[in-house]
C-alpha cells in the first residue's frame, strides 16, 4: 500500500509501506478521504518538527471502511464505514479520572503524536472508531472532525434560541462554527477580513462584517440595539481579534476561545470581564457527544459540504495539495482521497 | 449634622451640613459605621477625581438606623438598623431588562457617583436598603457589603464541597472570599506576599503560600496531586497574579476575576484556556441574595469581623483614618464611626 510520509522542509514522500495487522483492541481501516486540518498545515510549514518529528505520516481528519478487526474488538465488522476521533487518553490522571479524557493531562493526538490517516491503510485502536451510516459519502464525512470540533464550541457557549453570536474568523472552522451556532437558534454574525471568505459566508447565508472597514465590536452593538452578543467565538487566533472579542460582548456574554495564538502571551482586556461580567470558555477538540452530533450535522444537510470541500487530490499529489491550500484565500476544505 | 467632604489631594474637610428630608421613595439613615474600600483609597488618592470629583461625601461600606421615611417607602420604619446595597440601575437598558441590575450599562454606584455615607445622616432610595437583624453590631454590619463582594464571587465560581481553592491576594476582600468559599466546602489556600497579612490569613485556619518564596502554580499542582485547583480568585490585580490564575487552574478549573489591574491591558496565557479548558468569569459588585447571604455569614460568625476590624475612628478623624491605612500592611479593614 501507499503511505506518505512527511520529510520536513515543506515536502511529502508517497512511499510502499506494509498494512500493519491490527493487535487485539485495534482495527484497520481503508482510508477514504483525509483533510487537510490547520494543524497539518503547520506540521508542513516545519513549525511542529520537534513534537511530529519527520518520516511521519500525518493526518486525522479522515473517513474510511474498516478492513480488518482485532479479536477483542465489539461492535465492528469488516465494511462497516467510520470516521475517527483521533484522540487517546491516559486514563490515570485527574483529568481522565473525573471522566474528562478529551482533556487528559498526558493526551496524545492520533496523526500528530502518532502515525496518522494520510496512507491507503490505517491501524489504530478501536475506541476512537465511530461508525457512520452507509449510505454517507466519505468525502463528506471527511468534514466530521473538523464540525465535531465546531459542536463541541457550540456547546460549549450553551447558546439559546435567538441569541446574537458573533463568529470572528471565517475560515473552515469559523463557517462550520457558524453553521453549527446558527442551527441551535443563534442569529450569527461573521467577522473576517478577506473577501473571497467573506464572499463564501454571504453564500452560505450568513451576515457579515469586514474589520478592515468597520469597527466590529461598536457595529454589533448598533445591530442589537446596544446590547450586544451573547455569544462570541474567536477563531482569529489574532490581537486584534481578541480585541474585539470583549468589545463586542453583551453583559454576562460567553466568549469561546477557539482560536490559539502563537509567540507570545496576547493582552487581554480583563477590564470588561469585570465590567459587563463577562466569561471565556477554553474549548478543546471534542467529547464523544460532540461525534455523534456532527455526524447527524452533516447528514441532515445542516453543514453545506459542498460549499466547504474546495479542493481533491490523490495521495500521490499531497505535496502539491499542501501547496495550493497555503495561504490560498480561496480555498475552504482541501481532502486528499488516500485509496 | 457632620459630614465629611473630599475636596482632594488627600484631604477631607469635616463640616457642618443639613440633613436633607427624603423624597417619596427614599429613606433618611443615621449612619452607623462606614469602612473604607480600596475604591476609598482610589479617591483619596486622586486617581478618581474626574468622576467622582471634589467636596463631595463619600463612603459606602456602611451601616445604620433609619431616621426618617418617605411617604411611598413600604417595609421600612424608623428604627429599623439596615445596610445600604449602594447601586442604582436605570431600568431601560439591555442588562437591566434581563434583570441584570447589577451590571446595569448605566450603573451608579452611591459614594461614587453620588453623594455617600461618610456623614451623619445619607438620604437616599429606599430601594438600596436590606434590613439586619436589630441585636446585630453596626460595627460588624459595616462589613456586609464587603461580605457580599465575597459572597457574589463565590457564587460565580460554583464551588463544590471538597473542590480545591486558591486565592491569590490576602488583603480584606481576599480573606473575605476564604472565609465564604471555605463555608461553601472549598479547601482553601492562600496566596500572599506580606508576611503580616499571610499571618493574619494563617490566624484564621488557612494554608498560606508566598510567591515571593515559592513557585504558586508548581505548590499547588504538588499540594493536589497534579491536579490543580478547581476554583481560583484573582483578587491581587498583578501581572503575576494573572500568571498564576492561569498555571494554578486544574482541567476545567473556574477563575474568578476580582481584582482589577490598571493601566494598559495585562497578558493572558490563552493558550492555557485551550489546553485545560479553563474558565474565566467577570465578577462585579453583588445582587441583592449576595446581600443576604453576607449578612447569614456575618451573623453565623463564618465571617472573623474581630480579626478583619483593625481600626476605628470618628468621622473627625477621617483624614488621618486613610493616612493611617494607606499601605499599611498590618491594616486589614478601617472603619470610620459616623454618628
Amino acid at each position: 500500500m501507499k503511505a506518505a510520509f512527511y520529510i520536513g522542509n515543506k515536502n511529502f514522500e508517497v512511499r510502499e509501506s506494509s498494512p500493519i495487522a491490527p493487535a487485539e483492541d485495534e482495527v484497520r481501516l481503508n482510508i477514504g478521504y483525509c483533510g487537510i486540518c490547520g494543524t497539518d498545515m503547520h506540521v508542513y510549514h516545519g513549525a511542529m518538527d520537534a513534537r511530529v518529528t519527520t518520516n511521519r505520516v500525518i493526518g486525522h481528519e479522515c473517513s474510511g471502511v474498516v478492513d480488518a478487526v482485532g479479536e477483542n474488538v465489539q461492535g465492528l465488522e469488516v465494511g462497516d464505514p467510520v470516521v475517527v476521533r483521533p484522540l487517546s487518553h491516559c486514563g490515570e490522571c485527574p483529568a481522565c479520572k473525573k471522566g474528562l479524557i478529551h482533556v487528559c493531562q498526558n493526551l496524545k493526538f492520533l496523526g500528530l503524536d502518532t502515525e496518522g490517516a494520510m496512507q491507503e491503510m490505517w491501524t489504530l485502536p478501536a475506541h476512537t472508531l465511530h461508525k457512520i451510516p452507509t449510505d454517507m459519502r466519505l468525502d463528506y464525512a471527511a468534514l466530521i472532525e473538523p464540525t465535531a470540533v465546531a459542536c463541541h464550541d457550540v456547546a460549549r457557549a450553551r447558546i439559546k434560541e435567538g441569541e446574537d453570536v458573533l463568529v470572528i474568523g471565517g475560515g473552515p472552522i469559523g463557517l462550520l462554527i457558524a453553521m453549527v451556532a446558527r442551527e441551535a437558534g443563534g442569529r450569527v454574525v461573521i467577522s473576517e477580513v478577506s473577501d473571497c471568505r467573506l464572499e463564501t459566508a454571504e453564500k452560505l447565508g450568513f451576515k457579515t462584517l469586514n474589520p478592515l472597514h468597520v469597527d466590529v465590536a461598536e457595529a454589533v452593538y448598533e445591530m442589537t440595539g446596544n446590547k450586544g452578543a451573547e455569544v462570541v467565538f474567536e477563531v482569529s487566533a489574532t490581537q486584534p481579534g481578541i480585541d474585539t472579542m470583549t468589545g463586542a460582548a453583551a453583559v454576562r456574554g460567553r466568549i469561546v476561545l477557539v482560536g490559539i495564538v502563537g509567540g507570545r502571551k496576547p493582552e487581554v482586556d480583563l477590564f470588561k470581564f469585570f465590567w459587563r461580567e463577562l466569561e471565556l470558555l477554553g474549548a478543546r477538540v471534542y467529547e464523544a457527544v460532540d461525534y455523534e452530533k456532527a455526524i447527524e450535522m452533516i447528514v441532515s444537510g445542516v453543514i453545506d459540504c459542498e460549499t466547504l470541500i474546495t479542493d481533491v487530490r490523490n495521495l500521490e499529489d499531497i505535496t502539491e495539495a499542501f501547496q495550493a491550500l497555503d495561504g490560498n484565500a480561496t480555498a475552504m476544505k482541501s481532502l486528499i482521497k488516500c485509496s
